[in-house]
């Protein structure tokens, strides 16, 4: 790594999970939008055929119109080889394939469980850590071994549990989690300030949240637009659209969008615990006891949000490689579009180009005042030259505590069990989800099932 | 209050609730079983009949075969004229009738929510909590007032929320709640190391016992009989009775007792927590999810516990009417047996006539070191010469904190809510609790059956 | 106030200590460079002719060379007048004149008490401190009443007994303490970059400082440019110049100013307890034992810094006010240059004109771990729209603690004693002083003699 | 061991520095006294003589006049012997000899730092703690691996390190220290009771205190007599005897006894800080800044109380050896007196013979709750059945905390030097004790001088 001027070159990132057909594209995207900093791209996958593919596609990221810099990218072969000498690694990486995520999330139908996403929490996202963990693990050994001051930059699910492996592996890790989620309620609240007070907010930066919780999961307690407190615009728009839903592009009907929501969950809570839950209602729901929002698809429908099948992603899938082989062949021109991600902004962050604050998932040293030290949680942190230090967040409220200290231990409970591959206390944990709203003999059978089904990724586990 | 060599003469205990046909007549025997203590008791009732009753009763102890001391005994019309001057206060009421008790219970078996007690935790015990929490206002008041550095002695339940009332309402106030659960599982410790080593254990005071949590909540982190570790004496007896049930008196036959249990409950606990529940069954299995031990009757039944009617209270409570008919009448004659309960020893203690080391519910000041501060907690305290301190307890081991911090969080929530007198803040605690396992329409509904039902003892709120 | 684009108009400033011959123009010089902000500002002092002074000399600013926005000056007759409807509060007062500090600063010599500055802590800051208290509640009740919203910047020594009242008159008060000391350490930082490294730091706000501590005695923890670690640096800086001293200036004779040092102190600070302190050796001595930097007026000159005669800066003054003259009259032009100071960069952040991660002097809410909630502590904050969060700046290691604690615990009494306006309790503090390294019956009489010195500004206590 | 209806038999002692003259002497008597105990005392000592000599002492303890128990005396060759299958090991050596502790003692007299005792705090109690812990680290490594379970009571000083040193080494120790300095201040506030109130105490085990702080440096929170609170008590002794002292033996002269003291020290304490300090005031006053009440020994007769010479250790010593030769001798007859020590009481209760509430030193795990965790603090605990908990005992108040917090961290420091090995580190403890009121020349001189003098003890340290 080399700085020239105020460039930085010579830069490596290894991405982990370097075949992906969405998050890596649009990081490229991202890093040949940045003018000041190149270097090259290690990418690494259990599907090299796909990273192969990624490399064709990443180089001409760099012809693309407007591209600004220059990135190499190349697979390797090992993770090792990808992680050696990197100064970021990215991971992003599906833990098993759409199969066993059937599993996580539709198995539980069978039980009258719904899951919308089933990835980071509820029985989908327990199983699912089960089989992320030692993958984190793994990671987590290669930094150690190759790269100990790298940053680790996560967007895997369950994300939580990711990090806090991450950490439990080698504890000096430079890992944060990055999650896209309160960006999305910083966009509603700039168009609740156009639609109520008249005011145009160009850019969702502008507002500026503070937050609590856990990933997808999370609070904002205060937001502010320069001079302007947001929390009575946000009630304004509570009480006018709390019954029906507010839609922000009026002539998509949401039923046909698996991701649209009409912030009815959102609205719903704000209205009981005060705070502006910071996540797609999709994701807020499966924190919640099971039967507020998910007792039926009847429920979910009157709520006015969908879930989203396996299937759907199944066939999303399809179209990516379809989209990859077209891109690959040049059939598909490479243009580029910001994500409005925050992924290269932190990298530009910490190499001292710029300062950011920006929420993060870290674990807790005391920036959540009365959750338990050393879990992960999600609150806004200080990106700087070579520093990530998060700001001090203040206490959950007594009601809203009672939901997420509980999600905090579960979460807790699955990491350890996970480590220490042991599935009798990733029941424990199972049961305690406030999804599971059946009795012993069921969850047992539940648990049972989709551990069986998931069992090629358990082979050290203690079946 | 005058010493006397090493007994304490003119003590005045008032006590509020003290037309009451159980606890009162045991208070009655312990006190006149204590050699070194005599005074008055002055008896205050909403139902003066039942307090007059009590003071005929009461005055008969003192010839009862076996008295070591004189009592006197004598009603009041007011609150006041009972706590004038009062060196003890012993609060023992039933809040509201049980008609409320009746809705409490029953009202959400029509949304199959089984509540075995319905006077804690619960529906039963948050609606309760609404009637009771005033009353504690109004008892708090008149301590401040009339006797502000009296020990108040709580066995009203719900027992957490009405103490944490207590230091609401005057935060000096010297009181602590009692309760005999944790003394069960003692006496089930001591029968299984007769059972299992053949130690014959004499008095359940000789086990020793931590405990953590909250009332009929408790949980022992350690206990000790002399040099004897008593955890794996009762993880053996789990081994061997946790698919039967463990009878104690093997003659009876508990389905026709509502208050045996067969401890599977506990058991199941222990198999999963590792930490022994100090509760009975039936309390234990309404502070879990409602699905876990009390998805319907028959699941009850599995689990060797029974739901406890509030027909069958009505029933005895004629019962104690006509007991107490024939005591004042002289039809049956006062008998001495100690109670088994603390309160006298407590009493005795904070006399400085003997230290005591017993379990309590106080505000926590750090005793159990993670859960919130203010929160009353059960642990042990040292009572000594007008000292009552908290032993630190520890921290709730994550798995557990999962199912605790809910429950604390919910009970601080109803006590903020009643203080306010505000039912909608009660509906969050409402909808949070673990046995509410049904949508929010039905909850909604549930709740404002249950609120009308009991509305007679809201004239305060914002109904 | 109002946004216009990205401009913001309108601004009200308050600026308590108006007639100000140094801070004042400072700001008014750091105002008038800011070219997205403009207003007013109400000067109030209790010398009104100071403040009339500082009207025509700020309004001549508008006017300079260079001056990119207008700024409306005028003096106001009573606190309220400035205060109210402000957005800004800025205090840079004197408490007391300099006869009483010259009794601060130097009564002590006559016990062997040697203080640098004698303003933030030891005998000389304790008696200012009493001072300078009860002022700060007037200046927080007008905040209170006049504009409760506003945003409220203390420049005043000691800062943070001044902040701490400011937060106990008026605990919703948005205030902070601003210091330059820190910035010293970074420009020393910077300059060892590029004498040991080649590397040539325009800008000390590059380099990227952690800091824990209390004002004029803090430490940081953490320093980086870019994706350099400052630590080795650093360490490589004191072994070099550990013994001789470091001078920037090589052609300047720091004996001949009181306020240059050679950083011994700093150094040997250094060297024992592994962290950086970030603040002028003149002060770091006066938070030490006494006997360490300051057993006399030799001592102080073995570690190559100088005693800040209050001589000499009655002398200062007589030379500002001559220079105020000649600015008033037009003899002296008005120039333009940036102060270095963050004030109004951290008015522009709070506007929403710019981020701003900086430190800052608030009462703790748990960003230092180990020191007590609601003492005033220096770390960073983040300064955004309307929002100043601290960020979690850890523990402080154990050998430091044992100095800094005392410190904090001072700092508190000293407060406390000042509210209270009770002397004997001044006195506890002043006796648990660092400097204060006489016996009792000396420490009484000096104690006594200050608060003589001081007594026409302590007409509320208990003399 | 066995227990033998009421009784334990078969118990086995090891007594670590078996060879003593004095607490040695005290035990036997107390075991001899006690009724329900018996087994055997191993003796290890590295004076294997003066074991010798007390294995006939000891035994002849058993034919004394009123010895109600048997115990075998014997002493071993090695310290594993005397440790293997122990119940209880008793620790009370002598770290070094005289020599070393007239150094300790008497060579910072030289720089005019005077130390009553020497043995604790101060450069004495530093210097005596580098040559102590090495030894504790041998002990815990013993008991790790000879009897892990067994209670280990330590009464060597410095008290606060030894106990450190040991959970450092074995964290699973069951060790606590034990200290008589709060009984003293118990007895005090008895004679206070007879002489101001007129009401007879016969044991001072009547007087309940709660109490914080470290060993030596204690403070009582809260003091009762059955329903008296003992403050207002105190408050009027130090009124009528503040200015005089108070000689409980109205016919002794404080000046011949080394020991005795006029309570003037713990006066002034009381007067300034509102806690009545529990320890003699040779002690106390080590723990004060060093002017307060040790400027010069003028100061310290001023005070009431004297400073305790080597000299007069060693002609002790010398009687003491003396009545050694005569017990063994059969010259002097072995008769039986209480020594009022809790050593014997407190294993009774670990036996589960009798619970007991006393003052011990063990790490803190939240009993204070604003010193450090894991620092080794004196409060309360409960002793019974194989257990001890320790007292939720509060916080240190503000103006005493400076104080205490300064300690807490110098000790925190020493001991972490010590098992480094590290005398730099040991350094940077000593400067900051708060009896080191020289300069750091001197102080270096000083700390070189002393380590010096004890490098017989020091061989694996970095001199």
């Amino acid at each position: 790594m080399i700085y020239n001027g105020k460039k930085v070159e010579n830069i490596k990132i290894a991405y982990i999970g370097g075949g992906s057909r969405g998050w890596a594209w649009g990081l490229m995207s991202d890093l040949a939008l940045a003018d000041d900093i190149s270097g090259e791209v290690a990418l690494y996958d259990i599907d090299m055929k796909a990273a192969l593919d990624n490399v064709i596609i990443g180089n001409k990221f760099n012809d693309a119109e407007g591209a600004k810099s220059k990135w190499s990218y190349y697979a390797t072969e090992t993770l090792e080889q990808a992680l050696d000498g990197a100064n970021f690694v990215v991971i992003s990486i599906l833990p098993g394939t759409f199969d066993e995520m059937e599993s996580d999330v539709h198995e539980p139908e069978k039980y009258g469980i719904y899951q919308p996403v089933g990835d980071s929490t509820g029985p989908g996202g327990i199983i699912r850590a089960l089989r992320t963990i030692p993958m984190m693990q793994v990671i987590a050994d290669g930094v150690k071994k190759c790269c100990p001051l790298a940053w680790v930059i996560n967007y895997t699910n369950p994300m939580t549990v990711s990090i806090k492996a991450l950490y439990e592996t080698f504890p000096e890790i430079r890992a944060f989690g990055c999650c896209h989620e309160v960006f999305g309620t910083q966009h509603l609240l700039a168009t609740a300030l156009g639609e109520l007070r008249g005011i145009k907010v160009e850019d969702r930066r502008e507002i500026k949240t503070e937050v609590i919780g856990v990933n997808h999961f999370t609070w904002i307690t205060e937001a502010k637009y320069r001079d302007i407190d947001l929390f009575p615009v946000y009630r304004e728009l509570v009480e006018k659209y709390g019954e029906t839903g507010y839609y922000e592009g009026k002539d998509e009907n949401w039923v046909n969008n698996v991701h649209r929501t009409t912030q009815q969950v959102k609205f719903d809570l704000f209205k009981r615990y005060g705070l502006i839950a910071a996540a797609g209602d999709r994701h807020l729901a499966e924190f919640c006891p099971g039967k507020w929002y998910l007792e039926s698809p009847e429920t979910v429908d009157r709520w006015g949000f969908g879930l989203t099948s396996v299937k759907w992603r199944k066939e999303g899938l399809a179209a990516r490689l379809e989209r990859s082989r077209r891109r690959v062949s040049g059939e598909d021109k490479i243009t580029l579009s910001p994500t409005g991600e925050e992924g290269v902004a932190q990298i530009r962050a910490l190499l001292g180009l710029e300062d950011l604050v920006t929420n993060v998932n870290i674990p807790n040293v005391g920036q959540i005042s009365n959750l338990p030290l050393g879990a992960v949680v999600e609150t806004n942190a200080v990106f700087r030259d070579s520093s990530l230090v998060p700001v001090m967040s203040g206490a959950v409220p007594t009601a809203l505590k009672g939901l997420i200290d509980r999600i905090v231990c579960c979460q807790e409970l699955v990491t350890e069990a996970a480590i220490k591959r042991d599935l009798e206390l990733a029941y424990i944990a199972f049961i305690g989800d406030p999804l599971v709203t059946i009795n012993h003999e069921k969850a047992r059978e539940l648990f049972n099932a989709m551990v069986k089904n998931t069992a090629k990724y358990l082979g050290e586990y203690n079946i």
